[in-house]
């Protein structure tokens, strides 16, 4: 079956399914031109963090233009707003954390119908950012679990600093 | 003397002397919409660093449109180009180092006539980000110096991280 429809069946069939089932989001395509988006925040996960072996790294936030009235306004977010991370590694030297190259990319992409089973929101992570290497399959294990705490703010975890 | 012509006259006396004497760059206009240029990289300069007293912080770097491509081969930046240091506190809670509120706005423009005697760069910075708290009125002695060793990157010290 051509790629565009069997990702239409694919999408259809888990519409069907949406109150059950997570959408895989194996069809969300790596965003392009992100540098230039509004860079939301900065957080490094250290060594001394729990979540290190899973999050560690320097995390770039960025939003495309869809989402940034609502993200200044702490949410909820629009249809087709994509938050991405571009997770770099870092180096210590001297006192100083040192941003060093990309270890992956990830996205929540909103689509309230589509992703209904996971908030709203579409996962995905691309190891090294290769758009051929996504390493998200079970999208409510991997992502949503996570950010089931911040319901109030439509599930991200970032908030506008100006 | 109305703003604009002492502005023009001030620079006009500068440009007469400068070989000899920097530009205090009490003229450069503090930049908007830098939160959408090109995020260069980020850094945070820690409690452990040399450096923490005069640029402790998390700094979110950013370059303008006219300096992107001169970035991406390492300089000579063409004039106009414009590098921002957005400067944020941080906290630091289980391991994680977390974005807080501006502490400071810095700049580095490109002019190589007007700013000659500082390499080709007028600089200033502004506490809290405030247009009406710029902090340089010596910029060879509080900004230049640290750039010089930088000399053959045109005296920046980001490189392009892909």
């Amino acid at each position: 079956m051509p790629r565009k429809l069997r990702l239409i069946s694919v999408t259809l069939c888990c519409l069907a399914f949406a109150s059950a089932a997570a959408q895989p989001a194996d069809d969300i395509a790596q965003p392009t031109g992100y540098r230039k988006w509004l860079h939301v925040n900065t957080m490094i996960v250290d060594k001394a963090s729990p979540l290190f072996e899973q999050l560690g790294g320097m995390h770039n936030v960025y939003v495309n233009s869809v989402g940034e009235a609502a993200l200044k306004k702490g949410g909820p977010y629009p249809n087709r707003t994509i938050f991405l991370t571009d997770l770099h590694e870092y180096t210590v030297t001297d006192g100083s954390y040192v941003e060093g190259p990309r270890k992956a990319l990830a996205v929540m992409v909103k689509d309230s119908k589509k992703y209904a089973a996971t908030g709203g929101w579409g996962f995905q992570l691309w190891a090294g950012g290769d758009p051929k290497k996504p390493l998200v399959n079970d999208p409510t294990k991997q992502c949503f679990e996570c950010h089931q705490p911040k319901k109030d703010q439509d599930y991200v975890y970032s908030t506008y600093l100006p």
